[in-house]
């Protein structure tokens, strides 16, 4: 019977479950609702990541025309530290449908998405998306981590940041009284359709702010989507993308990563979307880190490539070019 | 009879009301609850004004032997920009005890700050305590202002700013395995009351950070007071305070404060409490501030001091002496 391995990208909004062969081909990828034990409770959580990886082993059983042997299962989770006994947890989740107790393991999401950009047990990752951390990863553990200590202590860079700093800098030019550029004024757009104008029906500093205290804080995320937009044209936003990628780079400084470790550049803030069209905090991340290392860069890739990879059997762990398979056969999926 | 002007000083948690004749001695002091409309509502604040003011002008009878006449009515408000119509809304609380229709007038608490250092008609103030803002007072009015954005959007060098870089500062060091100084070891002291420890018992970064969050922002500011205390001894500490008169000055900077404007410097974070110790903040910002500026200069006084100089009538402004004495007299009633 066909080995597969099992790939499963957890998170508090969506997850992910990959069911690849040893060959680096992924047979079946299944996504399924939120199942983080932190953001849904452990049984909701367990009863998800059951759920998810079961259709999709079910889903890889059909194309091979039997059960496949499972021979290892690596969970990734954002906060897992949270969790009291993350592989109990785990393993009385996936019990039911793991006959012969494969090899399980559960680790955090920054392992995941290091191992999703390189096949080298030890390297550096540096994410920004939501939150913004930088971790070290020894034989595939993370060892250290910097920041990613949320919206309110730090994730300085993360899109969280950067919507405040746009914040900031419009409030900046509105109380000085200068002209705004396309950022103020797309931020100025937004406000109102979110709170009442001031006396005179006008749209400025006030508005702005009671805007930004008039909804949960982390909304201001939402403004990063316009600093990146606007950072080619505008010289406040393309300013907030410098400083953006300096904080990150002083965060990954942080951590030392030695010479010649890989480093993987994960999250919307620093990865390409759908149109492929590099962001501006990732550009200018790269170019400052270029400057300063000659570790070689990497992109992370979809979760449940890193996942997959960790979960690969130590054996065969030797093959780097099972993890270019596993990214290429994920892409294909998604593509 | 003799003729008084009051001035009051209204806040979100506790409210002075000064009577105060034209020789500039305060005739009484009456301190009443929360009164600012935004902080507890137009009609609750209407009547606390309405009621301390009534019992300092019966206490100012008393010793007058007969009503006084009012000459003149300040009320510093915070956030005035918040309230429809502030003229209106203290007519409407003041008319049933001020017979006559006295000048009354309703300025923000930066004018009050301002004038309770400087007689002087134009100057700058700069505040930091609970929020952190500079503002332009021209003619005893407020003419421009500088952040003041809040503890989400700015704030820069108040006692939240203070506090959340206290953590962060504590964060690094213990995700860098360093050894905490005074400052960490009394925050951490504070985190072990307020959060259960980690697994093993222990008290870490995740302690802390979980401890940030597990209550409302704004009371980050409690750590400020560990970093007045300690800027002496600890390294860390002394940083902190550096950083928060460089944030502070530039803040005051952004005005542009002309040559030879009194400044005035208020707010828990720069001015001497009881025992009368300059504070780290206000000593950094204060050597800053000569180093940059041949301005001059103050202290902010007493609240009450600032309205009721606002109060007095323009004919007896040029006195300054006046304001002097009601300085003297309203220290004399407090100490």
């Amino acid at each position: 019977m066909t080995a597969v391995i099992i790939g499963a990208d957890i998170g508090g909004t969506s997850s992910r479950v990959g069911v690849a062969n040893l060959t680096g081909r992924f047979l079946a990828v299944v996504t399924g609702g939120p199942a983080n034990p932190n953001a849904v409770g452990i049984d909701s959580a367990g009863a998800e990541i059951r759920r998810v990886t079961d259709a999709a082993l079910a889903a890889a059983g059909q194309g091979l025309g039997g059960t496949p042997t499972v021979a290892g299962v690596v969970i990734g989770l954002a906060g897992i530290t949270g969790v009291a006994d993350p592989e109990g947890f785990a393993r009385a989740a996936l019990d039911p449908i793991l006959a012969g107790r494969p090899p399980l393991e559960v680790v955090t999401d920054l392992a995941v998405a290091y191992a999703s950009g390189s096949p080298e047990p030890d390297g550096c990752v540096l994410i920004a998306g939501t939150g913004a951390m930088a971790g070290i990863i020894r034989s595939g553990v993370l060892d250290e981590r910097r920041d990613g200590w949320g919206w309110l202590l730090g994730d300085d860079g993360s899109g969280f940041w950067l919507g405040r700093e746009a914040v900031r800098a419009t409030l900046a030019d509105l109380e000085a009284g200068r002209e705004l550029g396309p950022l103020g004024d797309a931020i100025l757009d937004l406000v109102r359709t979110q709170v009442e104008p001031g006396p005179g029906g006008e749209y400025g500093a006030s508005e702005l702010i009671r805007s930004g205290y008039a909804r949960p804080p982390r909304e201001l995320s939402e403004y990063a989507t316009l600093v990146a937009e606007l950072a080619d044209v505008d010289p406040v936003a393309a300013r907030i993308a410098d400083r953006a990628a300096e904080v990150l780079a002083a965060t990954l400084g942080r951590l030392d990563p030695g010479p010649a470790l890989p480093i993987v550049l994960a999250g919307s803030v620093l990865q390409p979307g759908p149109a492929g069209r590099p962001t501006p905090v990732g550009s200018r991340l790269r170019a400052l880190l270029s400057e300063r290392y000659e570790n070689p860069l990497h992109e992370a890739g979809p979760g449940v490539v890193g996942a997959a990879w960790l979960a690969v059997p130590a054996a065969a762990r030797s093959d780097r070019d099972l993890h270019r398979r596993l990214l290429a056969s994920a892409r294909d999926r998604s593509g």
